[in-house]
């Protein structure tokens, strides 16, 4: 097997949305950090699913033991930009027993007689679990004020719950991590072209997917407004470039990964006499 | 890669629980209708991964169309039999959007104070899921029968509740398949010994699990008294040997297999014109 080609800079760093990030300079061709090509970004990513599993593991073991820390990754896309795939090439092979998954869809009706966070707070991960939120609150600062189904005040209104609300979950121990997967407007032409190519993919195409597109400096806009409100220390985002759906996949993963060490995990300590037990093990 | 070693005899056949069934006389150690060995069955394990994933995808889209089927797949076992890994290394491959999985755990205060099947409904599979169940219903006439902590009458009741209760579900469009891992006593012991021999382990083992195991024949008594009540045709247990492992985890694939491959899924048909939006994906 050849070497594993690993990131040059941690996307940690270098996909961070910091002061005076401009999502228009953003490439979503571009591969920050790694020299390597698609077939060294697809072993780096099977050689970190083990790493992975083991510090989900262990992160789930310690709030056995009444360990707070939790993960929440957030994952915000136009339409077709590999949500999806990052959950089912990435974080699929984490324990179940471990990993809260949540799409958000259209809100009901029900959902819709409430403040926004009411089913954002129904969501969030549990002490010792990896939450992913497959589009989540953020869809009411994007297509809301896309289609001006908000006033500014309201909007500005949310901007604030929002962070006050992450500031809460990562008070409470969860690391929140949230990617925005950045795809360039020709390359979701072509993804929908390939999805009517394809008989199987016919169930996953909509109409619906064509009219958001084509407000799509509108939705550039409003990623741009949502980066510069919430974008904070505690709770920062990351715009992936997903151009390429290897790299995007290997970002993530990195991502989360560094999450993970830097929470410092540990297998919780033995509460029993190990060989008392193994005693009472033997004899029954 | 060498050539992949198939089932002789379906699982769905050779470990399903009929009449006269005894557990007693199950093997913990066979491996019924496959000749092939560890390697072998690892190796069909993998090369079955992306048939299972690709089914319940169909499962998933026809849902998104009207579809009304779904999965639910039972697990019960004495402790270390295996649970964990039938979930991590079978079920793991599927999309997590689709799947839903479910620990039932002691009953919270709240729980008890409704019939057992309360916090059960809750949780059942919604059309095109796969919704597993690591332990489950079952408790209620396994651990409750062994330590008599239920009449006769309220047993006798609950195992009528459990089979009205499948039968709405799979009336409904659930296709049921209750799996019990068979571990034999000796390979349980086995296990325990290896817990307290790693560390990263210790946080898996509990004092509670000997004091169960203490009750061993009474816990077999139970699952064969739960296998003649409630192993329908509509609803049938499988008695899966699992003292090999890797084993067990074929095994349950091709019962999940089966199980997905007698819905005869197939692909939603387009609802739209496809040169049509083709022209206006290019137009956009």
């Amino acid at each position: 097997m050849a070497g594993i080609v690993e990131f040059e800079k941690h996307p940690a760093d270098t996909l961070k949305v910091g002061k005076g990030f401009s999502l228009a300079k953003a490439d979503p061709d571009a591969t920050p950090g790694y020299s390597g090509n698609k077939a060294d970004g697809e072993a780096l990513l099977a050689d970190l699913d083990g790493k992975l599993t083991a510090l989900q593991e262990m992160l789930f073991a310690e709030s056995r033991f009444g360990g707070r820390k939790r993960i929440l990754l957030v994952l915000q896309a136009m339409d077709t930009a590999g949500k999806g795939g990052i959950v089912n090439h990435v974080m699929a092979t984490m324990d179940p027993q471990g990993v809260q998954f949540k799409a958000f869809k259209a809100p009901t009706e029900e959902e819709k007689s409430y403040d926004f966070l009411w089913r954002i707070e129904k969501a969030v991960p549990a002490a010792g679990m990896v939450g992913i939120f497959d589009r989540s609150h953020y869809e009411d600062v994007l297509i809301h004020k896309v289609h001006n189904w908000v006033t500014p005040e309201e909007l500005k209104r949310r901007y604030r719950a929002i962070n006050e609300f992450e500031r809460r979950q990562t008070d409470a121990g969860t690391t929140v991590i949230k990617v925005m997967l950045n795809i360039s407007k020709d390359e979701q032409k072509a993804r929908l072209l390939a999805r009517l190519d394809d008989p199987a993919k016919h169930w996953k195409y909509s109409g619906g997917d064509l009219k958001e597109r084509a407000f799509w400096q509108d939705y550039m806009d409003a990623y741009q407004a949502a980066f510069d409100e919430t974008s904070k220390d505690h709770a920062p985002w990351y715009v992936v470039p997903a151009n390429k759906k290897w790299y995007a996949r290997i970002a993530v993963q990195q991502l989360v990964l560094a999450a993970l060490s830097d929470l410092r995990l540990e297998w919780p300590k033995a509460e029993f006499d190990v060989p008392i037990e193994r005693e009472l093990v033997e004899r029954s």
